[in-house]
């Protein structure tokens, strides 16, 4: 799941290159894009050691990662730094929850890949200095970001109730609301921190 | 030039990537995309300490470049990794040349770049492959190759006319006649390499 998550990251990351007002900036998302690539093939080889076929590995969650990314669709370039910064934030909270089960050298590389973010301060400050010039930014922003959740969550929920694996590894005592509710908490931090309202 | 033309394969690579026939190829065309924008970063950089604005420096080649990706938009994943090989070979021999005449320390930055394109292997075992299993491949990638090289050599022609000063780091007796004809013998022997005909 984090394979393919990877490789569509790389891909709306640099779709969403060409929102940039310049070509700094444009470079910048395409290096982060360029990170999940990165991330993508250090997954997809321990899948290939461990003799799974990262493709076929890759297929039961393609549908709800697709979902995911059509459904939120930046149409601006603080709209896609929004995205980048929250639903990447999300999704990491998330994949490190199910880490936690897993053994020690696959929790390692998880826990590895999701820190490979090295650009996320860029997009905490693109966004703070956007609201500082225009507080009305806030709202707006503030509002695609509880549609990025609503969207993330739906398919979150989605993929735990289609894969019973996972499911087994989070453990059925973390699976219920009190998941959410950590989820949503981290997620309530992050918009804080750059003066977005949940 | 340079750091524009491997800001714009990102960008090109990246789009391109969804013409491949699965996952994995997708990836891999993703990753040299990916390598594009690591040179992309270290010639920026260069830019950057050298006192030049990366993006105003990059500027006066937007066009020429630009016209070249509009003029080759590939319609499937042979096109799209024939212009991989034939396209950015043909333009590391360009820069080659010209790096020639660079102080060391720049000459030097120009050959690494060009020099990091690992996944040219992929895109000539994959074009081999493919004319090995049908035959008739071989007549329209030479085709689309042909297209290459003219849009290519047009844009290069521009560039070397519209930028007096490049056109004096080549030095007048290099840019003439013999200058193209030794582009075009790289590139004869470069489409021999996969099978296709000049």
């Amino acid at each position: 799941m984090i394979a393919y998550a990877s490789l569509l990251a790389f891909d709306r990351m640099a779709a969403d290159a060409h929102l940039a007002p310049d070509l700094h900036r444009r470079a910048i998302l395409c290096e982060m894009a360029a990170a999940e690539i990165a991330n993508y093939r250090l997954i997809a080889d321990r899948l290939s050691d461990r003799g799974a076929d990262p493709a076929a590995a890759m297929l039961p969650f393609l549908d709800a990662l697709s979902g995911y990314h059509e459904a939120t669709d930046p149409t601006d370039w603080l709209e896609a730094l929004t995205k980048a910064y929250i639903g990447d934030g999300m999704a990491g909270d998330f994949y490190r929850s199910i880490a936690a089960h897993l053994p020690a050298t696959e929790r390692d590389l998880v826990l590895r890949v999701l820190h490979q973010n090295p650009n996320e301060e860029f997009a905490v400050a693109e966004i703070r200095a956007a609201i500082a010039a225009d507080p009305r930014v806030a709202g707006r922003l503030s509002m695609w970001a509880r549609r990025l959740v609503g969207e993330a969550l739906s398919q979150a929920t989605r993929v735990v109730a289609e894969h019973g694996g996972m499911l087994a590894l989070i453990g059925e005592a973390d699976v219920g609301e009190e998941f959410f509710t950590r989820l949503k908490q981290a997620h309530g931090d992050r918009m804080a921190a750059v003066g977005l309202n949940n």
